[in-house]
């Protein structure tokens, strides 16, 4: 029986890592990272904490992987609807109104952290920025390739940063959630006027 | 001498008062309001436990009490340079860079927690954001009225969400401070384009 009980502990299969992930992400919109306990994680998965511990060692290297688990939403990189406009919709419309209010809890949750913890800052960089920077990077080319932007507009560099303003803006100063409706009206009234593209 | 101790610790100054409200933000920005502890105020204060949870009742309230007592910066209300552009930038020059990092820090540091604290939410919004926007809306009237910007612009209401972009995504994408430097450029590059003002 010992030789079972053991052999139990030891299995750790991709599913259940992906659930203590998944609980880890959730917990981190909800309260943020200096509230998130290993007590919270063993609760919420039904593990024991000493395995957790063993599994990942702490809590930091714990919401790391979590991270590093995150997934934004389908990539897009099979879209190209012919236009800016049409492009950066179907970015915002990848997500549904839920996920999309995730993704800014998420944010939240991590803001003050990844200031304090250079691992987290690095798989917040890799696994959250960076793949939505590279799909951005990717509409607003084919958009100077189109000619819709000049290749030399100031703000190219830029756009990220407007578009997380929609969403931080919303939350602070609307106090709403940035729904995909909101965040088709911001395209429209600042993101694609920086950009010096008409709209309709 | 009872009575004078008693009355020695009876007293708050105003001096002291704003001397704890100072520590609170400071620790705010620091390690963010789920990792600020009493304890910690105290220590920094050099005031006991017991005399902050007299004076306060808890973390809570006198985090509240510390926000209401923020200042963002000196008024802008008797400043009027003639052109958006201009205004914008002494909106931006009024602090210098290490105010801005600052404002930014407490801004992060209050993220998760204004969520979940309605009182916070509250001291934030009146303390935080509401004069900012008192501000911004009165330099927005003035190019309203000198014909710089166009009255129905749906841009107008968003300009802070814009401003708020420049501060959050320099820290997130870009890993650096908003500096006064960066958040000019940012005006230029993406703030006026946005409200149909042409820049230089």
């Amino acid at each position: 029986m010992t030789g079972v009980v053991r052999a139990r502990r030891r299995r750790f299969t991709p599913e259940r890592e992906a659930g203590v992930y998944g609980a880890v992400l959730d917990l981190l919109r909800e309260v943020g990272y200096d509230a998130l306990t290993m007590n919270a994680v063993a609760v919420q998965t039904r593990s024991s904490k000493a395995t957790l511990y063993r599994r990942w060692g702490g809590k930091a290297e714990l919401v790391a992987k979590a991270v590093r688990h995150y997934r934004p939403g389908p990539s897009l990189e099979d879209f190209d609807t012919g236009s800016l406009n049409g492009d950066l919709s179907a970015l915002m419309l990848r997500t549904d109104d839920r996920a999309m209010e995730e993704n800014a809890a998420l944010m939240r949750g991590l803001a003050t952290a990844v200031h304090a913890n250079p691992d987290l800052r690095e798989a917040f960089r890799d696994h959250v920025i960076e793949p939505e920077m590279a799909e951005l990077h990717r509409i607003l080319q084919r958009a100077i390739e189109r000619g819709e932007v000049r290749a030399d507009n100031p703000a190219i560099d830029l756009v990220m940063h407007v578009i997380i303003g929609g969403f931080v803006g919303r939350t602070f100063i609307d106090e709403q959630p940035p729904t995909r409706a909101f965040l088709l009206s911001y395209i429209d009234a600042v993101v694609l006027p920086a950009l010096g593209v008409p709209t309709a």
